[in-house]
């Protein structure tokens, strides 16, 4: 039988508050199994950008990373945040280790395209160049890798990356070794039936009822490219996907994205 | 035989030149033997701390780490420096991995005493708590450590720690497993006979030459501090100490300091 690793992804609405975090990191300890977890950047970035009078710049509603904008993310999500929710795991009897992709070449990355928007330095992921053997290595003596979402070329340039994707390549890279589980926390409870009602989230959504709940309006547009990439990760290895509020890891509320 | 491992030490002379740290890791990486880099913090810091409009708090002449400081400190040396030497040791195919004391615990600190005064967050740390099975893992899969400054005191806490402390106690407890080489790289050609001259550098200083040295006044009150720590560091088991300019890693200008 195969181990069990979780894969969770934080965001910003527990990274940005203290006490979301504390409660957080205490569950996180407390969960069965082999773990990782992936964070986002949360505020902190945006908020050294204005503070440096550093532009955001955008194009469609997504932000150009420019060198000093790499700067920022790579001080921000590799510097404080990732070593402040280590030294919060060790505290806790953890034995965490932050990573950014390139140490160890653990997540090497391909520049994004300059044609025909020039992101700058934002690198896209494929679960199959992650470096397996590290991660074994890792899981193997214990410990608990803390993703940020800087990744690097393998040509000397850091770039950033989407902490989603990450925890999936992760999840998906493992899978073939371990019974992976992939957690995504977010501020919602849930895959809601009644976006409105945080009360209202659906259980579990298999293929044939994503179908259904598609059809009869009940998941929104909004949701549908997460739950896309839930299946994804599903039809990459990996076992069982996890929507659901950080609030509620040691528990059962949430959404499962399962095939069948 | 033991196998030989290089703990070789940079600061800001080297980190602040895009130059001079380019030459410096293809040299690095030319390097025989197992290796461990240790980089101080440069410049950036306290150039993002005036941006900010973060007063730098000294006491004698020593500066004071506040919560707003140790931010800084973590996001500049544990963040943008460490990534981007770990990026550029990845393109020169060095299997690089960064990491700050927290990481892995592998080096807890003590946070100083906050009387008589009180230095905010600093740690100090004593070779025999560093994590040795650790280090040794990643060695014996001839892996490169790249270590900052930034440790942590077990209870959640990061600490800010000095670079040439943190390099000498990695080198003396890695002393009793390996033949172990400190290299403290600077801005000068060794220890000088003549502090006018940078072709002065005395080749080799013993316990013996030391004291006839410091009897005949060559060499000077600023060096003392330097060697007794260099001394310090052979008596708890290190092999060979070089004090050396960063230019001169792969040859033998530098000065060596031997027990005898």
């Amino acid at each position: 039988m195969k181990q069990i690793v979780n894969v969770i992804k934080i965001g910003g609405n527990v990274i940005d508050n203290d006490a979301a975090l504390a409660q957080f990191l205490s569950d996180f300890v407390a969960l069965d199994g082999l773990k990782i977890l992936v964070h986002g950047g949360g505020k902190l970035a945006t908020r050294l950008a204005e503070r440096l009078d550093i532009p955001v710049q955008m194009h469609d509603g997504r932000r150009i990373t420019d060198a000093e904008t790499l700067k920022i993310a790579t001080m921000v999500y590799a510097g404080w945040i990732n070593k402040t929710v280590v030294a919060k795991l060790q505290h806790l009897n953890c034995n965490a280790i932050g990573l950014s992709g390139t140490d160890a070449n653990v997540i090497p990355a391909k520049r994004r395209s300059p044609v025909p928007i020039d992101f700058g330095f934002v690198g896209d992921i494929q679960s199959e160049d992650i470096n397996f053997s590290f991660l074994n290595l890792l899981l193997q003596q214990q410990m608990c890798p803390v993703f940020c979402a800087i990744t690097h070329d393998k040509q000397g340039n850091l770039l950033n990356s989407n902490a989603d994707t990450i925890a999936s390549s992760l999840a998906a890279n493992l899978s073939s070794d371990y019974d992976t589980r992939l957690i995504f926390c977010f501020e919602k409870n849930g895959v809601l039936s009644n976006p409105d009602d945080d009360d209202s989230a659906i259980a579990e959504i298999t293929r044939t009822t994503y179908a259904a709940l598609k059809t009869d309006g009940v998941i929104t547009a909004g949701m549908i490219p997460k739950i896309d990439n839930a299946f994804s990760a599903i039809d990459a290895g990996v076992n069982e996907v996890i929507i659901k509020h950080a609030k509620n890891l040691l528990n059962d509320f949430g959404t499962k994205i399962k095939n069948s």
